[in-house]
């Protein structure tokens, strides 16, 4: 394995923001792996099918990808990296066309609800919903139609040798994903500061508290928390943290200790450098495109 | 309104798991008000198209509803009762119909996913995605095909006058919802025992400890804690919290003060009385369905 390029696989079709991420963090010295569904992206390491795959797991507009989360645990296989990106969406077109040509554009449904002020000002654009938004860019190219448009991702012109016509289409500035990086090496990578842990904790009055006060006590801020449904156990639930610690801080060796005070279970999911909450590029990409509103 | 039966709004078409929970609630002398989308159902009030709205808040299986949870909050309305129901699944055809008589199932793609031991068990029927179960019942009951038939709940075959093939097709029976009832009115209901707030904390380390510690201190049991983006404010989050507690109870009234020191907005969503976590009926009903398998 060790000269190969490293094969990377992702949930989505080739040109999805997903893929956008792996090659941000990767470089485009990699092998993409294109899976059709969650479940397929987290079993393709131990399917022989990729060394990495990468996952989508929050999005600031619409919270935390719950399949994404109850998979994490599921997988077994350790957090390297995080990359937060921002959801842009871009109007394609076959080369030649142009924004006058379009009368149709198709994407995912959920992009095209993120479109509204563009679909409210070019209200003669008939919009078609489709499953994918880089599969649109791949079947509008395929087509070969001036009349058709597609909404994704900047990644998915650049597969399908699309023209883009009109860029950062979206409603909001503040749309992110967050993405994870898994592998099965279990060495910690070097500037780790972000531990993520799923505990399930006894069932009893005030565990909680008492879990999160073995990182309060230590000043070791609490980042986020997510709750998952436990199947089988009707209204008790994981919990998914994430907290600001090194696992080589004596003060987390001593929190991890104590939570096993609290918790039936602790599953130690990765412990990796905390991204930028907003990287700079973003931030100065987001004020152009905001200006140009 | 005193006269009046009560109207109550709903997500769905009419014979939906939310239209059940309803009458379990309010009893048949209602009337229902099917509306299309969650947006829809949560401005029902407001329009003056009805007095109560139901809407599922968590399911066992797949977790919290997103977009229940921020509509909650932004609705103003104040949550007066819960009730935990069972997702049941009954394959329904038209009268004169028989499990042998059918070569073709109707239902939406999650209720089709939840029956995968019965189409692996008559793997001649072949399944079709709808965008409703209930609907899916009206569907075949206007096509009159005998070899037609559709996934639901059993309120569906009620309404629609089906005839129930089968019944408990569903792969696992810790499969439940639970639905919240709201209305405009303000005055807390006897036997409240349940409140539910939602907190923006101050952003800084610790905070989440410290919140949920002046009910913890208190003897008042956290119930449930779900975290949800801010809009506008990327990674960072409100915690909506059920917590065990009359709002009558003067450790109640105390810990409400006291957030306050920890909280940038404090909001009450309610306090209303507990739903048993599994009724009676609803256990003895899994263990028969259980047997027959």
């Amino acid at each position: 394995m060790t000269d190969r390029i490293p094969r990377i696989a992702f949930q989505g079709e080739r040109g999805a923001f997903s893929e956008e991420a792996a090659v941000k963090l990767l470089g485009e010295d990699i092998e993409l792996v294109p899976r059709a569904t969650f479940d397929a992206l987290y079993s393709s390491i131990s399917e022989g099918l990729a060394d990495f795959i990468i996952a989508p797991i929050e999005n600031t507009l619409a919270g935390s990808v719950h399949r994404s989360y109850d998979l994490l645990l599921e997988c077994g296989l350790q957090i390297k990296r995080e990359i937060v990106r921002p959801i842009a969406h871009y109007l394609m077109g076959i080369p030649g066309s142009s924004l006058e040509s379009i009368t149709l554009v198709e994407s995912h449904p959920i992009a095209l609800a993120q479109c509204e002020r563009f679909f409210a000002e070019h209200p003669w654009i008939r919009r078609v919903a489709t499953e994918d938004t880089a599969g649109s860019v791949r079947d509008i190219m395929q087509a070969g139609d001036p009349t058709q448009g597609a909404i994704a991702g900047r990644r998915a012109a650049q597969v399908y040798r699309a023209t883009v016509l009109l860029d950062n289409l979206q409603d909001h500035y503040d749309n992110f994903t967050r993405f994870l990086l898994l592998s099965t090496d279990a060495t910690i990578p070097e500037g780790a500061d972000k531990l993520s842990i799923v505990v399930r904790l006894a069932h009893k009055p005030g565990t909680l508290h008492d879990a999160l006060g073995v990182f309060a006590w230590r000043d070791l801020n609490l980042l986020k928390i997510e709750s998952r449904p436990i199947p089988g156990c009707p209204f008790q639930y994981r919990f998914y943290l994430d907290i600001h610690a090194s696992v080589v801080d004596p003060r987390t060796i001593g929190a991890l200790a104590e939570i096993r005070n609290f918790a039936d279970e602790v599953t130690i999911l990765g412990c990796y450098p905390q991204a930028p909450p907003l990287e700079a590029e973003v931030r100065s990409k987001s004020k152009e495109a905001g200006a140009n509103q």
